[in-house]
């Protein structure tokens, strides 16, 4: 949440500020995706990013979705938390030359992503639902469904092979 | 992980810098949680954030003991994840002055910061088995086991009152 946003007095808006750093974040995360499917060596972590690419543009729709139901402009406010797991990611990607030890640490960083839009999707369906918006909810908690998914397809990936060829 | 950081070259270079990495959050997120402690005003929030500081102080004994069986140096590298969810942290408890609306967003706050946690000790704990560390993993699961505690409570406490009180 940024720094030219303005103040929060009501729980309404605070839950409008969730929308508009998930939104900031989602956006930042299609651009992060395509980098990471260059990066990736598996073929079935890069297919997997691919997938989620995909994914990430239909939950974009979502919250487009969201942010007309709830009668407020669609947009994003910038957000230091996934700005800073992005430059960190990019950071660790950079230092690793061995391809097998590039996948490790690509599935790192992309579980450190599904973490973070798993505490801002929860959060505002609590919100949603307290506010009376159950059509928001129901929307967030697709988005919300698909992003859990994803972090365990990440686990299973990982413990079953990327880890192993990496050790 | 930081600008000044080694090259990563093995799994094992991988591991401990992730190490670093969470031991550097760990420090930074003592320091946030006091902040956290001193704003909260629903009294049972204020308990679970000074329970939790508690907690992390063991959680950075821990992971010290996790150093030492490693045989690596005690020591952490920035984290520019940690520190833009806590900057967001900041931002948005700054601009909130309803109290209720506060301890809402003191939750969700609380949230992001378990939730980037969970994803970096799930990691490790994985790596760790794969390199025969399993003394390190055994201690790394018991940190990781307090945080979803931790998460799990603090929904509990969202959805049961904190977020009806700001509606």
């Amino acid at each position: 949440m940024g720094w030219f946003t303005p103040d929060i007095k009501t729980m309404d808006d605070l839950f409008v500020h969730q929308l508009r750093d998930i939104y900031y974040a989602e956006n930042q995360i299609t651009k992060a995706l395509r980098q990471m499917i260059a990066k990736a060596t598996d073929q079935q972590l890069k297919a997997g990013f691919e997938k989620h690419l995909q994914e990430t543009k239909v939950q974009i729709d979502r919250l487009e979705q969201v942010f007309k139901l709830h009668g407020v402009d669609i947009g994003g406010v910038s957000c230091p938390a996934i700005d800073g797991i992005l430059t960190e990611a990019n950071e660790i990607v950079g230092e690793v030359a061995d391809k097998a030890v590039l996948d490790a640490a690509l599935i790192a960083a992309a579980q450190a992503v599904e973490h973070y839009e798993i505490s801002r999707y929860g959060t505002p369906i609590a919100w949603a639902k307290e506010l009376g918006r159950n059509d928001c909810a129901i929307l967030l908690a697709k988005n919300l469904d698909e992003e859990k998914a994803t972090d365990q397809k990440l686990t299973t990936m990982a413990e079953g092979r990327v880890n192993r060829r990496a050790a």
